[in-house]
């Protein structure tokens, strides 16, 4: 595998031979509803709690990937994800009832990208014939952890973001049909001051134009060479603040090719989401869901998925810390592409 | 790369070119402590607050590392690891000081092998030439975040553990001199209902017995093929539970071969640590500072080191949880030994 600086170029792209995408009802109301395995109506999912209720999104999402490709978990060799909730929850229980080999890990919402990445290279290297990379979030167990809880009504700024309830898992393997992960680009952490835990987007807009410049100086590709380039949750704060980063650096875009999960996930002018959509889940169930549609149908043969996340901690940002923040960006093409 | 059903064994076994060990006073009244690089008199590492204190510590064992071998930070390309703190602080801002990519992992105190593990996968399929991997743990974060603030003065029983004020960091590259990384057990979830934060060796034994009767089937290899198998935190309660299991598995360990981190890094008897060490730092600053000395030296060919981790939650266990575990295998050897 040629590794550029800090990218990795898969020799033998793995493929995602299924994906499985589980929301919740404010995902099932959105723009992209139809492109989703199933929505569930009610925020509890039917648990009596909000962090059961997540892992029970995402052990359904596990299920959802497994049975697509009518493989049994004891088939299934390495579980790859993590989540927003301390000691990452969600996965871990998660992963007891799959029962395989499991690898946590941690990039905040840029982990569905991170965990994509790593299964990719486990199964590149041969280090696995197949590996499963998920993850998830939800609306009431993100704010309770990391602002307030929902039930307190709380009032939030415009800046503010709505964390997507859902899960998503992809199943990566060496052979099969289905899309094929080209590379990845490992981001670094970058921090440029932002201590407001309601504006997200302005915080992790520069860890996003950070990774996608070292994305296209690795690789010597250009926004030419993809169809889309895609933001997981920058929203409509970030967004902007990121296009001026990418244009001060030269990188031109161009007319909608770069777009955010956590626009597309909502309406934001019609849905109560502030700025739009956020967490672990909003570019894992927008990529998994909505995007990968399109790669396979042609519509798009090659997309960039950058997925940001903002290592927010309310300990950190109380001892008067600011937001470290991080983008992980995965390549993903329809096979046969050149 | 050849792969065992959750092993993987390094074709071009990756060189530990480089590590160090940062603890604290405790630590540094232990009976490894002169294969410390350093010790902090106090507790508090001259910081502020208990999470600066442990992100210092992490700090230095990463600029430690990198200049026992001239590397520059620039030369650095990729840093993997995590610790005990809610969203991996300690690592996460230590990321951001060191300014190299940055791939967070979370398995609890297993955390240490977790990142060994990935980053000598990273060398061995040609990702990276070079990767850190790295992690801490104070006494003081541990207990506030887990259990209760060490200013409160809670009583403890005699099965708690002494969470290990430390850090410890391995450069893994493809060439040099050092121990090298032959292979890699990744565990699964292993559960059997404990449900006592105060009794986390009794709960992650199950786990370290899993990954150790998988890593001999998938190697074919047997306790003979080591100088020494040691686990990460056990102590003196987990380690007879150990035993026992693995008896019931035909695996004889024989006398002295089978210890733990836990009971190395402390005199159990004359320090007021309860039943032994724990935390992510545990099994880092003992394989790290204690352990690869003796490799070198001649005294050890080859080790196994079996990294538990106790997937505690708060909020799980308030919510009647019980403590899912997970132990990660690295099978370390002196280059040259067959």
């Amino acid at each position: 595998m040629y590794t550029g600086k800090q990218t990795w170029v898969f020799a033998k792209p793995p493929v995602i031979v299924s994906h499985a995408t589980i929301v919740g009802p404010d995902e099932g109301e959105g723009p992209i509803a139809e492109d989703f395995d199933y929505i569930y109506s009610e925020l509890d999912i039917g648990e009596k709690s909000w962090e059961k209720a997540e892992r029970k999104l995402l052990e359904h999402a596990a299920q959802s990937a497994l049975e697509k490709i009518n493989m049994t978990q004891e088939q299934l060799q390495f579980y790859v994800g993590g989540d927003l909730l301390n000691q990452i929850i969600s996965n871990t229980f998660a992963a007891r009832t799959l029962g395989v080999p499991y690898l946590g890990v941690f990039g905040a919402c840029s982990t569905s990208m991170e965990a994509l990445a790593l299964a990719a290279l486990m199964v590149d290297s041969g280090a696995a014939d197949n590996v499963m990379a998920g993850t998830s979030s939800h609306n009431c167990t993100a704010e309770k952890q990391f602002r307030y809880p929902t039930e307190y009504g709380a009032q939030k700024p415009p800046t503010a973001q709505y964390t997507v309830t859902g899960a998503a898992t992809a199943i990566v393997a060496a052979v099969g049909e289905g899309p094929i992960v080209e590379c990845a680009t490992i981001g670094k952490v970058v921090d440029l001051g932002i201590t407001d835990p309601f504006n997200m987007g302005a915080a992790m807009a520069p860890a996003a134009a950070d990774t996608i410049k070292a994305h296209f100086n690795d690789t010597g590709r250009t926004p030419n060479d993809y169809d889309l380039i895609v933001t997981g949750d920058l929203a409509s704060v970030g967004i902007p603040i990121l296009e001026e980063l990418l244009a001060k650096s030269n990188i031109q875009c161009g007319q909608g090719k770069l777009q955010d999960c956590g626009l597309m996930v909502y309406d934001i002018g019609s849905q109560n989401v502030q700025a739009g959509g956020s967490g672990c889940a909003c570019s894992a169930v927008v990529t998994y869901g909505h995007l990968l549609k399109k790669v396979v149908s042609g519509e798009y043969n090659r997309i960039l998925v950058i997925a940001t996340g903002a290592l927010l901690s309310p300990l950190t940002y109380q001892q008067g810390e600011s937001i470290p923040c991080i983008a992980h960006a995965v390549s993903i093409a329809r096979q046969g592409v050149k």
